[in-house]
This record gives structure tokens, sequence and C-alpha cells, in this order.
């Protein structure tokens, strides 16, 4: 994409504000409740020449319970979600925040699962012991918007 | 409150995780795009004795964009709010999360917006020189949940 593209420089600088960050909150419509937002690991798979990039999370090891699987079914009836990506510290003049907006599938198995969980697991360390065993949530990016105090 | 009252103890507890907390996200219901959810500064009004608490927040004095603005839009078309306050670090034996649910209302002046702007100046020396300009969030929590990886 050429560097003189607004889009492609959003991205560009949204990529590297995240680069180093380990977290990230995924919002999804509850249809009951109006809206969840959890604190989910998180990686970036490449998009193809016409495919957008996608960001990767997953179902991790530990212990399902409703509250951990009901990202699923929100995503089921209502693949939009937002995801943030943001840094806070006491000062003020280094905040910033990423915000990708996409469209959201559920991967149980097969090659792009697969993909998803070794993207995870290549990012974070303590994924070695214990690989995630899934679902994944593999969300197409449609938008990307950044915001810094001091750009 | 009796200590055997579990939700008591839930809220008991939702309160000392996030005492030294200085952000959470706030997810709202975007009509048109999904879900918003932003970073957000934060502190908690106690509530009286048949109301429940508040967690207040407020737009300070930064330039407000279309996008710090739109969670106020949110909120008039639909004020159940999910309010989310994390902790993370590369041990994921300390992993943490609160997360309130609430409905919100904006209050651009009067009483109880100042006294969320109040307690918003006493728990960040950040507003000192800068007291938020509004309108504040306040919302009633209607539902803490909390979830630790080693409780």
């Amino acid at each position: 994409m050429p560097s003189d593209d607004p889009r492609g420089s959003e991205r560009d600088i949204a990529r590297a504000l995240i680069a180093d960050t380990r977290v990230a909150r995924l919002a999804t419509v509850n249809p009951g409740l109006g809206v969840d937002v959890v604190p989910v690991t998180f990686a970036l798979l490449d998009g193809g020449e016409d495919a957008p990039e996608r960001i990767v999370t997953a179902v991790d090891h530990k212990p399902k319970s409703t509250t951990r699987l009901r990202r699923i079914r929100n995503i089921s009836e209502h693949p939009d979600v937002t995801v943030l990506i943001d840094h806070y510290e006491n000062d003020w003049e280094r905040l910033w925040w990423v915000r990708l907006r996409g469209r959201a599938r559920i991967e149980a198995a097969g090659p792009v699962f697969e993909e998803a969980v070794d993207v995870l697991v290549d990012r974070y360390e303590q994924y070695e012991r214990h690989r995630p065993v899934g679902p994944a949530i593999v969300i197409a990016v449609e938008e990307w918007t950044t915001w810094q105090a001091r750009p």
C-alpha cells in the first residue's frame, strides 16, 4: 500500500503502537444485556493481496465459565466487534489508544484455527506450555483508528 | 450489608481489586456500528440506603473529537453500559478483572455533576490543574462480577 494512502498510514501507526502491548479488550454485542467487554490476548495475522489483516484471539486452557464463553455466543449472533488496545500511565501526555472494528468469525478447527493459535503461541511464551484449546476468534479488520495525546 | 451476603462479598472483593487501578474501559452500544469501547478515568460514588453505588467518569479538558463524544450519544439512545477494570501482567496467575453493568445517565450540570467531578478530581492529581469540563457519565451499578486467576 503506498505510504501516502491515509488508511495505510493510520494502520502503520497503529501497528507500531500495539506491537509491544500484550492485552486488548474485546467488546461484543450481548443481545440480552447490551454489551460485553473482556480482556484478551491477541496477535495479528497478515492479510493477502485483497484480504484485510486479521486480529486473532482464542479461548485458552483456563476453565471456561459461562462468562468466558459468552463472547462466542455473542459473536455467533452479532459478528461486528470492536477491539481496543490502549496505553495508560500517570503522564497523560503519553496516552494512546488504537481501536479496531471488524467482523468476527469463530474457528474451532481447521487451517485458519491452527494458524491463529500458532501466531498466539509465537507471541506469548505463556502459551508454550499450554497451547490454547480454542475456539479462536478471527476478526477481519475493517477500520483502524488511532488516538495519541501527543502525536 | 451483612458480610455473609454473597452480593456484598462480591462487591467488596471488587472494590478492593479496583482501588489502586487508574483506568477502566467503558463499553456502550453504538446503534449503527455495534459496540464502542474507550479507556476512561473513573471513581466510585457511594450509594444511599436504598440506592446503588455509582461509577462516574467525565469528558475532560482534552479536545473533544467526534470519537470522544460518541459515548454520550450512544448512552442517550441506549443507557445500559458495561465497565471493565482489569489487571494484566506476564504472570498469568495474577490476572483479575472486575465487570460492572449498570444504567448510565448523562449529567452536564447540577449537584450530581458537581459531585461526580469532585470525586474524579480527588482521585486524579492530573485533574487538579484541569478540572474536567464534562459532561459526566454517572452509572448506577446493577451487577458486580469479579474474576481472579488465583482467588
